[in-house]
C-alpha cells in the first residue's frame, strides 16, 4: 500500500527506471557524475521536504489568501518556512550548472522533484517555479553581468523573480501588449505600463524581485515582431551585487482567485512614476522569441503540476473508496449484512480506473517528454533533432491533455467522496479548486489544440507527427509479440492510421486556402492524439508489466496487473472515442464554425 | 439580445409553448381558471422578484457563509428580505390548492418560476425549497391536523421544513440509518440520533422549522422496510397552532462547502437530552416509500437547478464572448487589424455550442419531464399510465445527466473567460462551486444510473423503457418528413436500436444472474439514454423551427435558425457518443468490473 499523499512511489519508479530508463542518462557527461542513487537521494529529499514543509500548509494557504495590506502583500508565514527548507537543499539550482553550485540534474529528475513540491502544495510552489523559470531564460540569454547580478541570487535562493507577458487588454494575445520601453543613454530603459496575472508578482519572501517583462521599444514593429524582453528588479541592483533603491514598479491589485489562493496573483504597473529601470536581455524586438524557447518546458511544467493534482486527488479518493463502507451490492438482498467498502462497487472502481487511466497515462507521457529534453545532450545530431521534433509535438499535448483530464480526474474525485467531498474538510474539492487554473494559463487548451494542429502536426511538412506516430507503431510492433497485448496492439495502430487521415485531411485544406475552418476542431485534434499518445503510454507499459509478470515478487506482481488492467480500461473505454474525433478533423465538421454570432 | 441574466426569455416561451404546449394543461379542471396569461403572469413575477430580491445577494451570500454563533445559525440579512418578498408573493402555495390560499398552477409553471429563483441565487433557494419539499409530502399523507399545524403554516411562508435523510455513517445507503424512535403513551414519539448534510436544518427566518425525520421504530425490520417518518418540529406547537416550548433538535455544527455557501447545511443531534418530540407519518415502516413518493419531482427540481446554473454561465460567457476582442483568425496576419471578439473564434463557438446544446437540451427534457407529473390530472387513464412510466424513466435522466452535463457547461464557460474566469470577480466559478453538489445531493449520479439500468429500464417487463422509446421513435417519424431534418432523424432512429439491443442484452444477463457485471456498467447506459433523450428534444425543437422559419420575423429566424444548428452540432459531435456507450453496455466490458482491489 502506498504511505504518501503525494506520489505512489513503486509507480514513479517503474516509470523513470522501468519503463523510460533513466539511469542510462548518466551516459551523458553532463550528468556523467550522477547515478540511480543521487537521482533517487534527490527525489527522495524533495519528497521529504514537500511533506514536511509544503503539504501541511497546503490548506491553510488556501483559507488565508495573500492580503494586499499599505501596498505589501502579507503571505502566511509558513510560505517563508517552506522556501527556506527548499532553498537550503537547493532546490532552487537543481538544473543549474554544478561549477555555479547547482545541482546539474536531468531535467527529467529535476521534473520528478517539482512533482513532490507541486503535489504538496500548488500555491506556493509558484513561487520558486517561477523565479526558476526566470534564471532558466537569464542563463541562455542574459549576458554575463545579467545572470551575475539577477540569475545567481535565484539559483541562491535569495531573490525570486516572474514572468510579466499578459495585459488586461491581452491575455492570450501577446500581439496586443502596449507596454512601452524608451531607451535611455545609459543603454538602460524606462517602463511604462500594466502587467495582469503575475503569479509571485509582489512579496517579502527575498530580497529582491527579477521580473522578466515584454514591452515595445518605441519604433518597433507591429505585433509580436516588435517585443522586446526588460529584466525590471523590484529593487534597483548597484554594479556589486547590493541592493539601490526601490524601482517604480508598484503592485496595484491582487486578484482573487477560484484557487491556488496560496500564491498571490498581482496586477503590476511600471513606471507610474516615470522611473522605471529595465534592462533589455538579448536583442531588441527578440523577446518572444526568447520567452518561446523557454515554453517547451514551461508548459510541461504546467501539465506536470496538473497531473499531480489529478495523481493527489486519486490517490485521496482510492484510500477513501478502501475504508468508507456504504451500501450493498444489487443481488445482496440482506440488510443485516454488513455495507460494502465503496471500491467494492463496480461504478466506484470505474471511476477509479477512470483516475488512474487518465493521470497515470499522462504522467508517463509527461516524464517522456522530460526526458526529451535531456536527449539535447546526446551526441548524435539525429537524436538530438528527432528529440527535439518529438518534444515540439508532445508538449501541447501534454500541458493541454495532461490538464484536461487530471481536472476530470478531480471531479471524479470529488464524486467519490459524495458529500464529504464537497466539502472543505476533505481535500479533493481544493485539488478541484487549483488545479482548474491550468487549462487556461501558460497558453489556453484552446490555444494548444491550434498549436498542435496549426504549428505542431504541420512543421517540416508533418516530419514531427510523422515522428509521434512512427514511434507509437513501433510500440504496437514490439506488444504485438505479446499474444495477450496483440489485440491491443492493433488497436492502438488503427488509431496511428486515423491520425495520418486526419492529419492529412487537415493538411489538403490548409493548402487550398480553408485555413480556418481546417483549424475549427483542432480541439478534437487535441483527443485524436492525445488519447494516442497516452494509449501508447499504456502500451508500453502493458508490455513491461507483462514481461515482468512471470517473475514478479507478491506485491509487484499486484502492481503489474494493476497496470494491465488500466491500460485494458483504457483501450476499452477511452481509446475508441479518437474514432469520433478524427472522424469531425477529417470531415472538418463545420456547425460550430458556421454558427452565426446573431444565431446564439 | 437576452436582456435577462438568469434565463434566456425567448428560449422559455419556445419550450413552454412551441414545444410542449403548457396551455393546454388548462383543459384539466384543476387549471381550468388560468390561462397562458396568468402563467406569464406567475412567471414574470418570480422573474421580477428573481431579479431584485435573490440576485443581488447571490455573491454576498457565498462570500458570507452561515456562521455558528452562540449554537444559533446568522445569516446575512438579504435573505430574510428575499424571502420575505418570495412569501408575500404566494410563491411558497405554488401548487397548493386555491382552497388553502394557494395559486394552484400546474407543476411545469411552477418549475419555472423555480428556475428564476434558482438560476439567481442556488444558496438563498435551498430555504423555499425544502419548506416547500415538506409541505407537499404533508400534502400527500399528514393528517389533516399536521396539515394545519405543519403545512399550512409553510404554505403562507411562516414555517419552514427539512428533509433529514442521510447520517453521518449513512448517506447513499439509507437501509444503514439508525435513529431510533421510541413510542410514547400519548401517541407521539421521543427520537434519537444524528442527522447529516440537512441543508436549511436551523436558522431563524420563519417561526418554526418542520423537520421530516426518517428513523427507526424499536423492533422494525432491517433495512429500507423498517424506516418511518416522522415530523419533528424545531419548537413545539400547541393544538391552537400557537409556539410551545423549543423541542429537543440541537445544532451540532454547519458544513463547510466548496459552494451553494449562502444555504446552511447541518448536522443536527435529535433527542441529546431525551426529550425529542415527534410525530409519526402516515404508517409505521412506509417512510421511505413517501419520501420516495415525492422523489421524482424532488430530482427534477434538482437536475432543474443544476441546468439552470449551466444555463447562467452559459448566458455570462455567451455576453463576454461578444463583448472581449482578444487575438486574430489564424490567416489574419496583419497585426495592426483589430482583434476580434472572442465569438469569432471556431474553437470558442464550440464551447459556446456545446453549453448551449447540453444545457437548453436539458431544459426541454426537465420541462417535458415536469409537464408529465400535470398528466396525472388526465381523464384517460391511459394517459395517466404513460405519462406516469414516462416520469419513471425519465426523473434519473433529468437529475443525472442534467447535473452532468450542466456542469461540463459551466467548466466551459469559465474556459472562455479564461484568466477572468479563474478570478471571484467573474461569476462563473461561482456558478461550478454552486453546481458541483448535484451531481451528489438527492441520490448520487452512479445511483441515478443504477436506477435507471436496473430498476427503471426493467420495471413492467421494460414497458417504461418501450414507451420511451416508442415516443422517441415517434419523433423521428415526423422530423422524417422534413427532408432537411431526415438524416439527423435516421441517426435517432439508429440509436433507438441501440438502445433496444443493449437493454436486451442487459435484461438477459440479470435474468441469468449475473447482476452486479448487467449493472457494471449503468453510467454508459446512463449517456447512451441521456444523449439519446436530449437528442430526441432537440429533433423535435429543430422540427418547430424547420416549420417556423418561413414565416418568422427576423429576430425570431435568428432564433430558429440557431436552434437548427444547435440541433445539428449535438447531432454531429455529442449523439454518436452513444455508439461507444451501447457497445459497453451491450458487451458488458468488465475491465472495471473485474479490477481487483489490491491492484490498484
Amino acid at each position: 500500500m502506498n504511505a504518501s499523499p503525494l506520489i505512489d512511489r513503486r509507480n514513479l519508479d517503474f516509470m523513470l527506471y522501468e519503463l523510460l530508463g533513466v539511469d542510462r542518462l548518466t551516459r551523458y557527461p553532463r550528468f556523467a557524475d550522477h547515478g540511480r542513487e543521487t537521482f533517487d537521494a534527490a527525489i527522495e529529499l524533495a519528497h521529504q521536504i514537500a511533506v514536511a514543509k509544503f503539504y501541511p500548509h497546503n490548506r491553510k494557504g488556501d483559507l488565508n489568501e495573500p492580503k494586499m495590506v499599505d501596498g505589501k502583500v502579507e503571505l502566511i508565514p509558513e510560505i517563508a518556512e517552506a522556501m527556506d527548507a527548499f532553498n537550503e537543499a537547493g532546490f532552487a539550482a537543481l538544473l543549474a550548472d554544478a561549477s555555479d553550485g547547482g545541482m546539474q540534474l536531468p531535467f527529467v529528475i529535476a521534473s520528478t522533484c517539482d512533482c513532490m513540491f507541486s503535489a504538496a502544495n500548488p500555491g506556493t510552489v509558484a513561487y520558486p517555479a517561477l523565479a526558476r523559470a526566470a534564471a532558466n531564460l537569464l542563463a541562455v540569454y542574459g549576458t554575463e553581468e545579467q545572470q551575475r547580478l539577477y540569475m545567481k541570487p535565484i539559483h541562491e535562493g535569495r531573490y525570486y523573480g516572474t514572468m510579466c507577458l499578459s495585459e488586461p487588454q491581452a491575455g492570450s494575445s501577446l500581439a496586443d501588449i502596449t507596454t512601452q520601453a524608451a531607451p535611455q543613454a545609459d543603454g538602460s530603459y524606462r517602463l511604462t505600463g500594466a502587467k495582469m496575472w503575475i503569479s509571485a508578482g509582489d512579496h517579502e519572501l527575498g530580497d529582491n524581485i527579477v521580473h522578466l517583462v515584454l514591452a515595445r521599444i518605441a519604433g518597433a514593429p507591429a505585433g509580436v515582431k516588435g517585443i522586446s524582453l526588460f529584466i525590471v528588479p523590484r529593487w534597483r541592483v548597484n554594479a556589486d551585487g547590493t541592493r539601490a533603491a526601490r524601482n517604480d514598479v508598484k503592485l496595484a491589485g491582487v486578484n482573487h482567485k477560484m484557487g491556488q489562493r496560496g500564491s498571490v496573483n498581482t496586477f503590476l504597473k511600471f513606471g507610474e512614476a516615470g522611473d522605471c529601470h529595465g534592462y533589455l536581455v538579448g536583442e531588441a524586438n527578440q523577446g518572444l522569441a526568447y520567452m518561446f524557447h523557454m515554453m517547451n518546458e514551461e508548459r510541461i511544467g504546467v501539465g506536470m503540476g496538473a497531473i499531480l493534482q489529478g495523481q493527489v486527488g486519486y490517490l485521496h479518493s482510492l484510500q477513501y473508496a478502501r475504508e468508507r463502507r456504504q451500501g450493498r451490492h444489487a443481488d445482496q438482498k440482506d440488510p443485516s449484512s454488513a455495507p460494502i467498502a465503496l471500491i467494492e462497487h463496480a461504478d466506484v472502481r470505474r471511476m477509479l480506473l477512470s483516475q488512474k487511466s487518465w493521470v497515470e497515462g499522462a504522467l508517463a507521457l509527461g516524464f517522456y517528454a522530460s526526458q526529451l529534453v535531456d536527449f539535447a545532450h546526446d551526441e548524435d545530431p539525429a537524436v538530438r533533432r528527432d528529440s527535439a521534433l518529438l518534444l515540439e509535438v508532445l508538449t501541447p499535448i501534454v500541458k493541454a491533455w495532461g490538464s484536461e483530464y487530471s481536472l476530470k480526474a478531480n471531479d471524479l474525485a470529488i464524486q467519490i467522496l459524495g458529500g464529504y467531498g464537497y466539502t472543505r474538510e476533505y481535500p479533493v474539492e481544493q485539488c478541484y479548486r487549483d488545479n482548474r487554473i491550468n487549462p487556461i494559463h501558460e497558453g489556453t487548451n484552446g490555444i494548444q489544440a491550434l498549436d498542435l494542429l496549426g504549428r505542431k502536426a504541420m512543421m517540416q511538412n508533418g516530419g514531427a507527427l510523422r515522428l509521434l506516430l512512427q514511434r507509437i507503431a513501433a510500440g504496437c510492433q514490439d506488444a504485438s509479440a505479446l499474444p495477450e497485448l496483440q489485440p491491443l496492439a492493433l488497436q492502438l495502430l488503427a488509431g496511428v492510421k486515423l491520425a495520418e487521415e486526419a492529419t492529412q485531411a487537415v493538411a489538403k485544406r490548409l493548402l487550398s486556402g480553408e485555413v480556418r475552418l481546417a483549424l475549427a476542431n483542432a480541439q478534437h485534434y487535441m483527443t485524436l492524439l492525445g488519447h494516442l499518445s497516452i494509449g501508447w503510454m499504456w502500451l508500453q507499459s502493458a508490455v513491461i508489466a507483462q514481461r515482468a509478470l512471470p517473475s514478479a515478487n507478491s506485491v509487484d506482481t499486484d502492481f503489474y496487473r494493476g497496470k494491465l488492467q488500466a491500460c485494458r480500461f483504457f483501450f476499452a473505454s477511452e481509446l475508441p472515442q479518437i474514432e469520433l474525433a478524427a472522424k469531425l478533423v477529417r470531415e472538418a465538421e463545420d456547425s460550430a464554425y458556421a454558427m452565426d454570432e446573431a444565431w446564439f
